[in-house]
């Protein structure tokens, strides 16, 4: 049975994310809106002490500007040899305002005197539906790879010039969208999202 | 080029998790002790807000205790409905000095009105090595599932009874030894470090 009019709310007004989260429920009838069309929104803290309490949160705190199922996400790079730095701080990692190239640049500081064979770190994705306040589900996707000592490729967006895939030879940055979609921390955690919703359309 | 003085130091007395992880690694050409060899140890205090960073202190901190490689793990159980608790607080779940079934008893009561289709939750496993008081390396694993309403099955420990795979039908307390750590989330953490293990002696 199809159920043309289901709708989902992105917690997001990060046009990165919202390209990922679209490219990956595409063949799904689902229409998709964003926090980029809300004028006035407060902004959720994201002071928990992990991401998924962090995901959780969002979904729930921005659940109230949409009558949708709304879709947060929040994501976490955990270096072994920073012991799990910069984790759920990865977003503000050097400071509140910084951008991308700030936290890359103190990353590699950080790392400065870390031979390769230890710049070992993951990516943590979790993706959470909240509805009218409450949580509905979570969904968590993880990504395994190295911290080069530079930055390379042009694509993607925050760490993504840093992560490097040693099966593919290449980092995030230097995959196409469909690529890094297909391996992601993200791209896995919208896997299950697709799935979900991919099961409850057709349940009816 | 093989290295048969290779040793591993379990830094757990919990004979559950050591026959699984025995049986993750029987394969490869590795002396296995325990903490439980060890007479007179301190407990590292489990405080930290993730399980990640318990694992990696666990590991650092029980690496004093022998010369070889140190393999600590921890992990939590995130039910959606509780917002992802209990979590890092699983193995106290019902107090200090709770046994399984104290904890197995709460989360049913925590539970108690929530329907099956809400019931969703996953377990996650960091498995940290430590050596010399430093971590080289964290693995992690993860498995989703449902909580029941009842326990079912007499295999396994802690939450197995409880934690139900649709896929399979059979809860983890229903699974053989081999059959849980296929899927489990201490098997998959376990199959990364069987690979790290693995690639490290054929590197020589």
């Amino acid at each position: 049975m199809s159920s043309p009019e289901t709708r989902l709310f992105l917690a997001t007004t990060n046009e990165g994310k919202i390209l990922e989260i679209r490219h990956a429920l595409e063949d799904l009838p689902i229409t998709l809106s964003t926090l980029r069309e809300i004028k006035d929104f407060e902004v959720c803290a994201e002071d928990k002490p992990t991401v998924l309490e962090n995901a959780i949160y969002k979904g729930m705190f921005y659940s109230r500007y949409s009558e949708a199922m709304t879709l947060a996400d929040d994501t976490g790079l955990e270096v072994d040899a920073l012991m799990g730095r910069p984790g759920v701080h990865s977003a503000r990692y050097a400071g509140e305002t910084a951008t991308y190239e700030d936290n890359n640049m103190k990353l590699l500081q950080e790392l400065e005197n870390i031979p390769e064979a230890r710049r070992t770190a993951r990516f943590v994705c979790v993706m959470a539906l909240g509805f009218r306040g409450r949580l509905i589900k979570s969904f968590l996707g993880t990504c395994e790879g190295l911290i080069l000592t530079k930055p390379r490729g042009i694509q993607g967006f925050g760490y993504d010039p840093l992560f490097y895939i040693p099966a593919l030879k290449k980092t995030f940055a230097e995959l196409t969208a469909e690529e890094k979609n297909r391996i992601s921390h993200r791209g896995k955690a919208l896997e299950r999202v697709h799935d979900y919703f991919q099961y409850s359309l057709e349940a009816g």
